[in-house]
């Protein structure tokens, strides 16, 4: 059975800098595990990745505004690698996979060249959900 | 084994109109590619199915209001169904249930009369987590 | 195959109450059927346990700010359990194990003596992805 690695898989839906953290952060425990990785970015994680939005300051979610500046001083303060990346590690030292979101592209007239090189290509849902099917865990976040 | 359809299972906790799509879309992908879908809506996601909710303007995840707008515009030109007409059409086209809550309905006082008719019964989360857990696929949206 | 009992995790980023709820209710409907249970708290979801949250009210997500207060006055007028409370008895009715992220106490300077005591140790995202490859449901909450 062990020829066959196990797989994490997630839908990136979310688009704020706290909750792409641990996308990056599951994506480098699973490489590192010997686990293949498949992220699939649709709606506002996909528009985190595209080019237009690298280097703007980091978005934290509006619920956590009283605890968001002391967090993000730490992170500054701490070195703590964004997560584009660690991604970017992740994919240097094992199997991680990243597709947009077809749909999403269509609505907003995006094409895969809007996007950072991060992402290898294009999926839709149905695709992404076969890729999905067999792996051990799978999460929406 | 191929007997036994895959299942994706989903508990929709939330209630913004950008976070039901994809359980609209998922539930599609689920249903071209021959799966069943298992839904439990709870809290806000329940919300969204009450009668009196329906017809009121979307309201987009305040995380994002700054491309809600622009967002909210495209939906509407390009014709894009709503959550609920992708819901009804999944379930035209295969094995969707989509089950409410039953705590969230005790605590608000609720009946399954509250609810627009995708909404096939009630179920508690034991009964949800025993049809769960045979799915492929289980998420938290 | 039921020698092993079925077992649900959960990675629980989310630190406002209303989806803390579901982390209990979740872990209590599992319990109640033969599962065990394994929580990996992180980022927001693991500073609701740290012992200097604990008694403040209540944070509601900014995106229910509508229907948040109604809930509210509910869940104190039927003395509805906190999702501590529920975790809590979750733990004395069946296999329920809560880890702290490693990675969010080293960044906040934090240590295992800074949360409650329902918090059974700490763990790195490895750790826990090793324990959640084999649950039948892993939830991103």
């Amino acid at each position: 059975m062990d020829e066959n690695p196990k797989k994490l898989a997630m839908v990136v839906f979310s688009g704020t800098v706290d909750r792409l953290f641990p996308v990056g952060i599951l994506a480098s425990g699973a490489v590192a595990m010997g686990m293949d990785v498949e992220i699939f970015l649709t709606f506002w994680g996909l528009q985190a990745f595209a080019k237009r939005s690298q280097g703007m300051p980091p978005k934290f979610s509006v619920d956590y505004a009283d605890m968001a500046p002391m967090f993000a001083q730490v992170l500054k303060q701490k070195n703590v690698p964004s997560p584009m990346e660690t991604l970017r590690t992740a994919k240097q030292l094992g199997n991680v996979k990243i597709y947009a979101c077809t749909m999403t592209m269509d609505l907003l007239g995006q094409t895969k060249d809007d996007f950072i090189d991060l992402v290898d290509g294009t999926a839709g849902v149905g695709e992404f959900m076969d890729r999905a099917k067999d792996a051990q865990t799978t999460l929406f976040i």
